[in-house]
């Protein structure tokens, strides 16, 4: 997707509005769970999204939680010839939605309703219809809310090898050359609520004792292909203007396959980090390979699987 | 939920054991998107999941791409008398996932599946049935993961007032007292693309020069009700072990209402700074808000929206 930051109106593209076909999506909460599967269906059309083959627009309305705005984005969505994905809590307003739709010949899909009725059916118990930002629902304030924002914390201070004295601290430990997506892929994990400690490997440069010190259960590798490393560091010392000098030995293909190969050799000295190979993979694919590998650790199931109760 | 981190494993909790139902999620990709969804739709069961009244386990198996461990987590679902999600690319292996469940008797639900057929006959275009880790699909190096990474590394650099001297390369700057929230709100708008700088407001510290040389369009204020802050600030010092001197500083109830109101002061000062009330808000909702702010300032949409092109 392009351009969430600088808000673009379709209007500006005249060329493209003519062939570009619409997602409204609607929700009375956040509208991030209509978002993120839309995303994951969309990633099916990647064949002809990537060339512009069949461009979408996608419109995110969050906290509807009136008929009155309700029905005002329906009738937009019917000028515009969108479709609508929803998520309303309400079932008369989930009902609303759907009969709006039927009546101005809108393709519709409730994201919402039919995972929310199959649990309803598996627990034996009524869903409240209450949208998330419903008064008098329970509070935020729950040990995982504190635990959540606790990771964050530590893992924004532990940033880039920082504090190596609270490595035995972090949950998931990542080790990698500069531009393996260390930082990213820590904060994400920290938002999941894990404590993440991030340590560059960098030809020339000591690696923190308390590294080899702490569970290695809990530290992992992260290497790429070296052509692929090239190109985005060649990108990242352009974004930054490095002098050529600089450039030349944190992107040139010799010093990139040597520091590779470097890192590769501290990872066979410690065959108890499992090492990821994240070439091609975005960050929530990495992180979703950790967290199985974490996961699978701590208790030996049949198949590895994240558990959680609520 | 509980215990992400911890992997407890059901068979400890014999008492809960006998009651908890399962919800079994099983993805031939992250599975971020069918676990989600699962939360959003266990949000509206919050009435009987806070007082465990209807205590669920969720068990979530990722990249799962072959029939014969798709086969084998279904037996494991029978036999648990777990219901199923599941979110499918190869409709062959959705296909097989929704017999099998039938045959076994599984309540299950699709994710992927309905959202993606109403988006390919909206597109008049078929879907790839290709799942996200298959090879030869199109590479993550894009200008927007560029774009993300650069965010989420400017936000962390920017951190609790750091380097003011940038806050006019943010698109959103945070103000707030300590305890609103600023830290994990800020790399969670991050990962979606945004460069966030955060400022803490502090009786007796000067705010950076550059806060009020900025585009004020860009600036939210954070506040919160001082009793729930009060709350989480004595938590706060508990888990940090303050001193009892610097703690009653920080959280006794006079000071923490002073530097409520020595905020709004600030606030009130700057009227084009929306103030944005955070209590009872989880992280995602609070961005939802700032973000609708933000893409509505900068179009004048008739409706608040957040748009995108694919
Ligand atoms: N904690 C919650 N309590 C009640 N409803 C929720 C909760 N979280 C999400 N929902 C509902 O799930 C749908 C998706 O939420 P959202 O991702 O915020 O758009 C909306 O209809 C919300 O109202
Ligand atoms: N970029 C993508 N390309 C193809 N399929 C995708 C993409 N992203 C998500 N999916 C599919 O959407 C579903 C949910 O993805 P996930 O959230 O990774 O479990 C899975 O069936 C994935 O294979
Ligand atoms: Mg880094
Ligand atoms: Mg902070």
């Amino acid at each position: 997707p392009s351009s969430s930051g600088d808000g673009e109106e379709e209007a500006e593209y005249p060329a493209a509005a003519v062939r570009a076909k619409s997602i409204y999506m609607v929700s009375d909460g956040t509208g991030w769970t209509a978002e993120h599967s839309v995303n994951a269906a969309l990633g099916q059309f990647d064949h002809c999204l990537v060339d512009r083959g069949c461009p979408v627009n996608t419109h995110l309305f969050s906290g509807i939680d009136d008929l009155e705005r309700l029905m005002e984005i329906i009738k937009q969505a019917a000028k515009e010839g969108a479709m609508l994905v929803y998520t309303l809590a309400d079932p008369s307003m989930a009902q609303s939605a759907k009969q709006a739709c039927e009546i101005w010949d809108i393709p519709s899909t409730d994201i919402l309703g039919p995972i929310t009725e199959a649990i309803a059916s598996h627990l034996g118990v009524s869903p409240s219809g209450l949208p998330r930002g419903a008064p008098g629902r329970t509070s935020h304030l729950t040990e995982d809310y504190f635990r959540r924002i606790e990771a964050i914390e530590f893992t924004i201070k532990q940033d880039d090898g920082a504090l190596p004295q609270n490595l035995h601290k972090a949950d998931i430990i990542l080790a990698g050359v500069s531009r393996t997506g260390k930082t990213p892929l820590s904060t994400y994990l920290a938002h999941k609520g894990y404590k993440v400690a991030n340590i560059p490997i960098v030809m020339g440069v000591e690696l923190p004792k308390t590294l080899f010190e702490v569970d290695p259960q809990k530290v992992f590798g992260l290497t790429i292909n070296s052509v692929v490393l090239q190109t985005i560091r060649r990108a990242r010392a352009k974004s930054l203007g490095f002098s050529e000098e600089i450039r030349s030995n944190y992107s040139e293909m010799d010093y990139v396959r040597m520091e590779l190969e470097y890192a590769g050799r501290i990872f066979a000295q410690n065959p108890m980090w499992p090492v990821i190979e994240i070439t091609g993979k975005a960050i929530e694919e990495t992180a979703a390979v950790i967290l199985r590998l974490y996961h699978d650790r701590q208790k030996k199931c049949s198949m590895p699987r994240i558990s959680k109760r609520y």
